[in-house]
């Protein structure tokens, strides 16, 4: 027996009054009663994608919904600009170029952000691009696009913005529509509250004017066929049924508590996370830190074993770095069911290790800076 | 408060046992703790499978396991036959067509079952044949095919043998390797007695070497993703954790009990099924009846009427006629944690029913005939 705690960024911890409506007694999917259950979750999806567009489910993890964003609106041969900054921007990348969509880079170098003035310059130099690719919160370095700024120079163009929200969406404030986004992409793991296997897509209505000319075929991920069966409370294939069910208990907490609150919370519960790190002597990694997930520099000699040896340790979970920050980063995720008082669960495990480590700290300090910034908000 | 009862052929209902795991604390995915899980479940999955090679999981439902093993396989131009007999077996039609695969008909009509002499006609005809798509248990009809009689003949050719199993799985005889059968794909919400979300592929070695010319582009439903994933117990993207958990406890209640004990109880409760629609003067429907649901006609001035009102009144699910077939038949599912005190609810029920909606019956003799049928085995 070993007491677990979760502090990665995807999957992130379930509320026990969402998990257990897993085990519920499943539904059949074409019976009113799931009808009306899809129907509220929709509804739900709207608010928290703060859009007045349709928002399709479907069964699949985030990179499906990331799949069918490029599929359904592109043909091949088409231009499209990426402008990633890590691990998930770069898979973007990976699927346009997949389905023969011709890429311009706008990205920034993993740890920096995506530069607005960069892709309106990709814009202005190349006419033709149908769609422009970013991330809103890149988990694999902690950062934050300006997704506001980028909609503005997007929108005076015939070009979409199609943003990733996976690991960011209820957590990092985000506002499809004031914000200009035509087609946003989110999963079920993180903000979500929920177990992954559950994908989301919105399009707008530039959005769905591409769906029509699109060349690239398409099946299982056929937004049209989402959409038509949408219409009738339905999915074209056998849903996830009890990750629906969950779904809209997460969903129904989440409105309980207001979605600026939600984003307010983690952005006090990122303040903390960045005190707790720096007063560890831990330089943050990340030009501009996002409020779901905290990266930090950690001495390379010593990298590799901090993620391990908390989680063997203490049972505490974080994410390490990825690719060419292996060794390099640590992570602490702070949205969903993650709490104030899991966060100091996390700073005293990551001291004793620290210590454990041979690394010269001083015991309860990085808790005790997280508890001050907790207290004066 | 109603109690449900649920005899549809997917979802089926899920052993408490089993919906308990989906309810734990949820684990993350890139631990040692997962991957022995993983590991577990794979090999489990063979085991049903009656195969050798590995069995991938993906998040999605059963047609997007189906379409891999289109896009996986072929290249657009390529020639295939499909060897349907209803709703799932046109289902590799669209498919193949979406892709630009030429299709080659060897299909029998709705309620029919695929003639094996049919297929090898089509195959002598047309010797670039790349591939043979038939379906196992055809849910919608109610019939089975004779896959290994199938497999015989297609393993003498080029060609290879893809099977969708994704309704028959865990309940109606299958084997993989024996049968030769190239190709099986499979879905979690059936004979596998979990929720739905999660889809198997499993390959042969003549399939295999397939996708090494195969031009379809593909992403998220790349398989050589999944092989490489799977050298180290993991998924290529964020899989289900709670279904695969849920999952290792379902596939440990079906390897307990034996997987010919599961045929066997299933050819038990379809004989039972048969016995009770017969007592009722309902013709059985379906040129052979498959064991992990029934088929049987129903009058047309109330067959639209008998699957709402089971429902509503009585809080029985049972599932009509698809397309042509609506308000035609009815189906009973027996398999996974259907068992034989539930099919007994299911006729006692149906018989009040038809009573209700005017039909001349005998009550109690339903329920009568199906008792016999269970007690002689």
């Amino acid at each position: 027996m070993k007491k677990q705690y979760l502090l990665t960024p995807g999957p992130t911890p379930i509320p026990p009054e969402v998990a257990l409506k897993e085990a519920l007694p499943i539904l059949h999917h074409r019976t009113n009663e799931f009808a009306a259950i899809y129907k509220d979750v929709a509804e739900s999806l709207k608010y928290v994608f703060q859009t007045k567009n349709e928002v399709f489910l479907l069964a699949g993890s985030g990179t499906g919904a990331m799949e069918m964003a490029v599929t359904n609106i592109l043909s091949p041969g088409d231009e499209v600009i990426v402008a990633g900054c890590g691990n998930f921007g770069d898979r973007w990348i990976k699927i346009a170029e997949t389905y023969g969509v011709k890429v311009i880079s706008a990205s920034a170098p993993w740890g920096n952000v995506v530069k607005p003035a960069e892709i309106e310059k990709a814009l202005k130099a190349n006419p033709n691009i149908k769609a422009v690719y970013t991330t809103s919160t890149e988990t694999s370095t902690g950062v934050v696009n300006d997704i506001k700024a980028i909609g503005e120079i997007v929108a005076k163009t015939n070009a979409v913005l199609v943003v990733d929200t996976i690991s960011g969406l209820a957590g990092q404030e985000f506002k499809m529509d004031e914000w200009k986004v035509d087609v946003t992409v989110s999963g079920s793991q993180k903000g979500l509250m929920l177990a992954p296997g559950l994908a989301f897509i919105s399009l707008s209505e530039k959005a769905w004017k591409l769906t029509e000319t699109s060349k690239i075929p398409k099946f299982y991920f056929d937004i049209k066929k989402y959409k038509k069966s949408y219409a009738t409370n339905e999915t074209p294939f056998t849903p996830p049924v009890t990750l629906i069910v969950a779904l809209q208990e997460s969903l129904r907490l989440i409105k309980e508590r207001g979605i600026e609150n939600v984003w307010n919370d983690c952005k006090l519960l990122a303040k903390a996370a960045r005190a707790g790190m720096q007063a560890l002597g831990l330089e943050l990694f990340g030009e501009v830190p996002c409020e779901v997930v905290t990266s930090a520099k950690v001495p390379e000699e010593i990298g590799g074993k901090i993620v391990k040896t908390l989680r063997e340790k203490y049972g505490v979970s974080i994410a390490g770095g990825q690719a060419d920050l292996k060794g390099k980063i640590i992570r602490f995720a702070h949205m969903g069911y993650i709490g104030k008082a899991d966060l100091l669960v996390g700073f005293a495990c990551l001291e004793m290790v620290l210590v454990e480590l041979g690394m010269k700290i001083e015991k309860g300090k990085a808790v005790a800076a997280a508890e001050e910034a907790l207290l004066n908000g």
